[in-house]
């Protein structure tokens, strides 16, 4: 099939930490299975502003001569189709679900693909560089874009990303309806799990956050009878100290929610802040036998209490991206039963990627969408 | 029902730190639902060692005034029974699971009496002390007490307990037929672990230690087909060079096994020790999706890669003492599929307790009997 | 403590098939442990009907010489205490877990206690007869007696155990959130499982009825966007023609929800009906890998498509009772998520309980409550 | 690359029932991502002897028009590799994995591959006819190719099939070890299941069969310790003949197996014969909240006693192929945990094949191999 079209391909590209130029591109071709999406909204990452900012993330940094466009939290529209795609026609809207997985090493086979180690994920560097789609035009694989439901927004679209991830780390838990649940950070990726565990049932549900901002947008966005707790902004140079403090606050925290000490103990953790002083408080506001959920990425290395978790048989669990979820998360936002469109803070054209030089970190209580 | 009897009840008391007397005590009486043992042999554990030298185990002491019986591996034989019993006569051959739980709260509810808070262990001082068993009579409630085989010594039914452990933790892992398992420590609860893991069908086991002549014997004690790897003795300050020399380590020993790395990467690893150096090299020995058991008690406090848990999605897991398992345990040792009496390296009257001050630490590859 | 009140106890004593006759009986006195509640409400279970109606349930046959007080969803006040209670005090509004079990055999110990062989349920035949809690006064365990929250009325607490049963079932099976879920049944154990699956996360829930009354009020009474579908009244002797039909109706059915036939199999489907016809059926809305949770009890034999279980990997569970989710299930009311004032359809007087005999089976929409 | 052989392709071709042809054939070239193997052993499963007799399966017939080769369990030697391969080099022996899925459905993306609607299977006539490999070439994707040790014959890997079915059989049951193991069937899955239990730690294992000579086999294959019981030959046309021979059976087999009669009620009960009366005896030997694992195919529907699935949960679950086994039942005949090579009965030239209309149904003790 012919392709036509009168806008370009613009794209935003980055070469190095603080580099990031918006240029025209050719409009690419779908392969066998592939479509060609007209890309209509894209979030942005925590991800795609530390790439920004360091020019890479974790040990690995990018080469100005293999520059990478930017951007993986995308919905689109289908506007060209490869050879042998049988799902898709063109027109259809879509979510973009942005890591490519081999599909034959043994965690695909097992459907574990986000551990796949030759994972090709949009707007990373590993196994890549990996052009992402903070672009006008992109080629996806048919089956990794999901349908996206005419009641729903392409902002909503661009959001399920996010949604994906608090998905995937809840249903990693053993969350039962009636759970008591704790989540520690109020940003993004933490309203969305709080709402999720919400869905599946948990009920007591407090999360902390040190900014008092995050924690009224919390108490707004959250369903009621959520509980937003204010956490002191420190920083302990020292091991012991810090347990002292995560010891001494879970009392007094635990204390502070209700009359009975003992209900409040959660059932399961989401750490999401990637802050070693949460990860300590973490463990001591579980409950002997719960779950603690490590979402957030901080330092790579982090002091744990391991008599709690051999005495009190603490499970620590982690997670990374998704799998096996976009689908269901987008009957969420369809059925009504959690609202991604109120967590869009600001809008900007993809002309003014740049932009992102702008954005204060830790992102706030919202996703930012490039239109 | 009346008792009579000709020995005494001698018990090995603890006072407090290496304060340990052979006195005599009383015959108790069973209460209701209790049945009276004549203790026939009494394994001693690594705890009991803590408490002799330390006078305590953690941050608990021992108050003189209310010395405590040390010990909980018991086999023993009935010698009176309490009203209300309604299994055991006198003459029966019973292993003791040393635990008292309430019985009624969440956890004992679920099944995870291991976890209950009002707890009361043989020789322990949590909710205690508690008088434990290292004496020649002693009462258990009925239900405590699990039916010897003919064909098992009181040995093998001391030694029981930390078979117990030992299949607690094993099945708190996703172990499957088939799968790869490393083990660190070849003391008693590291070749138990070892040895029920081969029983549940792992493969490709290994098992790591620093010390040559544990791995001898654990060479000669484990099926045919296990692996011994000698671990360098060393102890670092520094977190970075603790991280630098696991992860060049787990390289090298992965290396070593065989020719095709990517199979030695463990599906579950049992950390034995509670060392920090064993904890950091067993999260870069297990692969992607794979489960991390923290079995052996060391610090309080440790460093643990977050990175490695989130990004890979390793599951930290813990485990304290055992619930559900000892009637298991005992058809094991029954039925020929593990071997305890060859972990037995000495053996000493009960007269002669006080022999635990000659004992070495860390216990060697065996355990040491009261008989 | 001794305890007087002005009232007696009067009580409905089943003697025989369609022989419920109202007595005046002793107020008993708690034993240790125990407490005695004033009954304040008890809801009327179908097996209450069933044996007013048959005289047992099952093959068992109630004994004039030895009548039983029927009754077992109830809710009441803490009038006195017994010996050894530790957690309540006179004054104290709770909800009855009606079945005592050993708490020491394997199943007990292992967290099933639903499943004790020895369990004494009240108002049932099994290890007893075991009176019930349809009277003014009845002494429970203090462990069986939960906290009911304030803003809940003993009407809301009477019906809290059909809601354990809905709440057991659903976490016995896998469903996540986005999960599609069907219910076959829209009696009160229906409608309330299909409450508590939505409360779990399911999605695109569907409950089936031969009666429009019945669909009409789960309309009502269960969240937007459940369906509900109409049953034809059939009955068919011949093994075949059931078979042909739940193929036919369940290709018919699930063509009528959607476009997209495929979106429609369920992930899990609970079957409350008992009937052969909708077990059929069941096996043919449910998706490759799927559940079917059988609660209802029909007949004690059933035709299954074994074809379907082994090569679609199609899981049959089933549900008795419950086991550790009281508390759980009242939290879900207090904090509103469940709804349980709106299924009583009638109230009736203690003392007139013999209205029974006009109750139609099977029963409505809603449970009925003795006051 | 270019590939030379002196011999020809020859494969034994399905016509009809009764109409197997041994024809000359073109040897393939391999695709894109697909290796030509030289088949060394095959395996003839009950399904095929099935199609040589009735012309098919199920519902199914096969066209004249459209022959099909038989075969699906194979070992062989690769002889020439396509495009785009990477793991495997010509010499290399392997084991055939014969299922094609499709790889983008939502049963292959969460690695439950054997349920893919679209899969191509060896040797089946669903989404087909699908050549099988009883043939002397055939090309397989490189990713369905498991490398066969070098201590493992071709016989060895053709069997690997029947092992994979009763391994991932076992892993679909919550085996503990300890647990009690009762196996309907002593035919080549049965006894393969009972071996892959025992290596998954279950004790007290018994099996269960109408015919002495398979028992006898069975005593001499299984480890020491698994029982063996014959069964009556006896058919009712009558349900509630069934039940009441299932019922007294039931008591009189548990009783026989020992003293104790608690301890024989299984755990798991693996039902491999697809009667019906066996499926019901499974029901009633299988303990509370048991397990039931139907493999065996039979009639394709069946009676149940819905009351005991209910009253006790006993979970019926269902088996179909295999997912993600096929190394480990690997790694479990290269470790010696697992003996295949004596389960051979016979063998047959490829030339041959017209043998299978000798063979006896049902297959006895044994796999007949073409070589």
């Amino acid at each position: 099939m012919t392709f036509k079209t009168k806008d370009e391909n613009i794209a935003a590209v980055l070469y190095g930490a603080h580099d990031l130029r918006v240029e025209k591109r050719p409009i690419p071709q779908p392969q066998a299975g592939e479509v060609l999406l007209r890309i209509k909204a894209t979030g942005i990452c925590g991800s795609d502003l530390h790439y920004y900012l360091d020019g890479g993330l974790g040990p690995r940094r990018i080469d100005s001569s293999k520059p990478m466009i930017l951007g993986h939290e995308s919905a689109g529209i289908v506007v060209s189709i490869g050879d042998d795609t049988t799902k898709l026609k063109v027109g259809d809207r879509v979510v973009i679900e942005p890591g490519r997985s081999c599909g034959v090493c043994s965690y695909c086979c097992q459907g574990r693909y986000n551990l796949c180690p030759k994972m090709k994920f949009s707007s990373s560097l590993l196994q890549g560089p990996n052009d992402g789609s903070l672009c006008r035009y992109a080629c996806f694989p048919e089956n990794l874009c999901h349908r996206l439901p005419d009641n729903m927004s392409f902002d909503d679209g661009a959001l399920i990303e996010p949604l994906a991830v608090a998905l995937h780390s809840v249903e990693r838990t053993p969350i039962k309806v009636g759970s008591t649940v704790h989540v520690f950070g109020a940003g993004p990726v933490g309203l969305l799990t709080a709402a999720v565990a919400f869905v599946k049932g948990a009920v007591n549900c407090t999360i902390f956050d040190i900014n008092q901002d995050r924690l009224d947008f919390a108490k707004k966005y959250l369903p009621n009878g959520v509980r937003v707790v204010l956490l002191p902004k420190i920083k302990f140079q020292n091991a012991e100290d810090t347990i002292t403090w995560a010891q001494d606050n879970a009392i007094h925290f635990l204390r502070d929610l209700s009359n009975d000490d003992s209900d409040n103990f959660a059932d399961v953790v989401f750490e999401c802040t990637g802050v070693a002083e949460c990860i300590m408080l973490s463990m001591y506001v579980v409950q002997r036998g719960g779950t603690v959920m490590l979402i957030g990425l901080g330092r790579d290395k982090t002091l744990m209490p391991t008599d709690i978790i051999t005495t009190r048989e603490v499970d620590i669990r982690g997670n990374f991206r998704y799998a096996n979820v976009h689908k269901k998360a987008i009957t969420l936002v369809e059925q009504g039963r959690i609202n991604l469109s109120s967590l869009v803070s600001h809008r900007f054209k993809l002309e003014n990627s740049n932009i992102l030089a702008c954005l204060p970190l830790p992102l706030s209580n919202a996703d930012f969408l490039a239109v």
